[in-house]
């Protein structure tokens, strides 16, 4: 690996895609860059469009190149961003260098990984067989109904399938290396409704009031100890972050209580098993479920992917990483459909948030993690 | 009693009291319609406006006739109506006879009954002694702040202090003369708080999701038996009405939940003590409260003037009047401060509803009720 000869072009590529405003769904100009990286690199690109309102339209770009038979490895990200919000220090879509770091609205989530994935495949030794792709979305941070999930369909029409797959989302948190992400929790969110009989407080017997009904079933709810952890997951969570009766009569009994929860979930359970144990709880007072999920949990087994990312990791920074499930739903959930998948990108201390900045170094290290991870991934037989 | 010489004149004054427009809070033409019907009977009247925006200005009237040393009895009501809402067989301020009912918004509620004080006032004995007064307020379905207690206050600057009083609120209910009500129960909203600490569901050992604690104030205050109800009340009775989050993002525990109660209380308890106890049970989970208390409960012990009431009643009607603490708040509760109180008036079935008609014949029928209760109330030595 030569260090010297890639250093500026890792953050060069970081402010080329950073320069382009591309606040969830991205569509354009920020694509039209990272093609025009990949392309001299001999990857066939594929841009499309697929989608209607209100998930879509979405931007998606699928590369991919084979070098002889080998092994499909993936890296998967996306190039949409959050919204940059108000108070920045400089202009979020105009990276700005000040001391050691990059400054720009996804500089670490995630342009800065996508411009570590182009720097390493340049760098790359020409002698590897196999297939190298690249599954990138415009639309990770929002409904995320047209992005990974439709670039998934893409390659299966084209019949690439990946071996193993990298998401380069940031999972580092105090120093680049030290966190990644072998499995992610699943969501389900639900609405429990109580129906009664609206009436006056002063002649209750001819009313039917739905909140104590309600309160009986929160109960029921709090007091359910879904699991206690596995191996590799903290316990699942049921918070309730909702409860919703609209009644502004000071005088009248209400017709009607909703609560909402949100659960999240480790591999002991499903979305559809979830509702089936809080349908159950909230038919003893009478009252409904309603659900949608947002993911369902994967693990991928430790093993030889992330045995070679936590061998990458310390090679380059001494670092040995941590293997966790913690955090929200990432694309990782979808992609765990096909082959495994590991996580590993920059420090996520500014995602999000304002003059959200990446460290120069952390960019060149991560360049050469994930050179030595590609270079690991198409050496397996 | 003569009754052929009134019949007539009671239905014309309801009917003069109904053609004025008095939507709460009742203001000019319905008080001028009333002091024209005092005034001949020698009455002194006493119109005035008090209180500011937003619970005033309100208008009341405070008449008193006095014909020698003897007992003071007053009768007490309300000018002010409810809105007539739309979808009335004919015009809610254009009073209309169709077979034996008289239509109007107040017809029972209560320009009927103040019509049956004034024909049974124009009919007494002229030999009977003591002080007649008339407490009437154009803020009684209203916020009531300067209604009767301005009058009540009027009263004391002026000397006047009522020994027996009777409220004509429409209190009968299958037919005119079967309840009177000797009280009423107390009325106080609470409003249960609790804070905790936002943050995102994914990270839950992050924030305190203040609902749980919420949930498990209300599941003791549902268990709460405030009292197993006395010989002339029911129990006092608490329900939750309303719970409020506003919690819109799904995956956001919140910062802050409320939870408004109401509680309908007798005697056993007063609004202080209630909101002593409530607070109490919140405090154990980090909650606060916030109190309105709407009204105290009161008690006119069963009695001279319930007697005198229940006699009246049975001589014109044959009916034995069941004495009865249930319903809302009137009234009463200021003027129960006085004197012994009673309510009694006429059939509220179509109280505050669409078409709401009095029979003329209990139009009739209360005239000579009410002569019989002053009559009897001021023979009292």
């Amino acid at each position: 690996m030569s260090m010297t000869s890639t250093n500026d072009d890792v953050v060069a590529l970081a402010q080329r895609l950073l320069a382009c405003p591309s606040v969830t769904p991205a569509t354009g100009a920020v694509f039209a860059e990272l093609e025009a990286m990949l392309a001299p690199l001999g990857f066939t690109v594929d841009r499309f469009i697929v989608g209607e309102a209100p998930d879509g339209p979405v931007e998606n770009l699928l590369a991919w190149r084979t070098t002889g038979a080998g092994p499909h490895f993936a890296f998967a990200g996306h190039l949409d961003v959050v919204p940059p919000g108000a108070g920045w220090s400089s202009d979020p879509f105009a990276p700005d260098i000040r001391g050691d770091l990059l400054y720009g609205r996804g500089a670490v989530d995630m342009k800065g990984a996508i411009a570590a994935f182009v720097a390493a495949l340049a760098d790359l030794p020409d002698d590897l067989p196999g297939t190298i792709s690249l599954i990138i979305t415009g639309d990770e941070e929002g409904p995320a109904i047209f992005g990974t999930l439709a670039l998934m369909e893409r390659m299966a029409t084209r019949g690439l399938r990946p071996d193993l797959c990298l998401v380069g989302e940031p999972t580092s948190s105090q120093r680049l290396g030290d966190v990644m992400k072998i499995g992610r929790r699943g969501s389900v969110n639900m609405w429990i409704s109580v129906a009664g009989s609206q009436g006056h407080v002063a002649y209750p017997h001819l009313a039917d009031n739905p909140i104590p009904r309600l309160v009986r079933i929160l109960t029921a709810v709090e007091a359910e100890i879904l699991d206690e952890g596995t191996e590799w997951f903290q316990p699942s969570n049921i918070e309730i972050t909702d409860i919703e009766v609209g009644n502004a009569a000071h005088n009248v009994i209400p017709g009607r209580a909703t609560a909402r929860i949100s659960i999240r979930f480790n591999d002991q359970h499903s979305g559809a098993s979830l509702i089936d144990r809080i349908t159950g709880l909230a038919a003893q007072e009478g009252g409904t479920v309603d659900a949608r999920i947002s993911g369902e949990s994967f693990l991928t087994a430790p093993g030889v992917l992330s045995d070679i990312v936590g061998a990458a990791i310390r090679d380059v920074t001494g670092v040995d990483a941590e293997l966790s499930t913690t955090g929200g739903t990432s694309d990782a959930r979808f992609l765990s459909r096909l082959c495994p998948v590991v996580e590993f990108g920059l420090n996520n201390a500014t995602m999000h948030k304002l003059d959200e900045a990446v460290a120069l170094q952390d960019l060149r290290d991560l360049q050469s993690i994930y050179a030595h991870i590609v270079e690991r991934a198409l050496r397996l037989s």
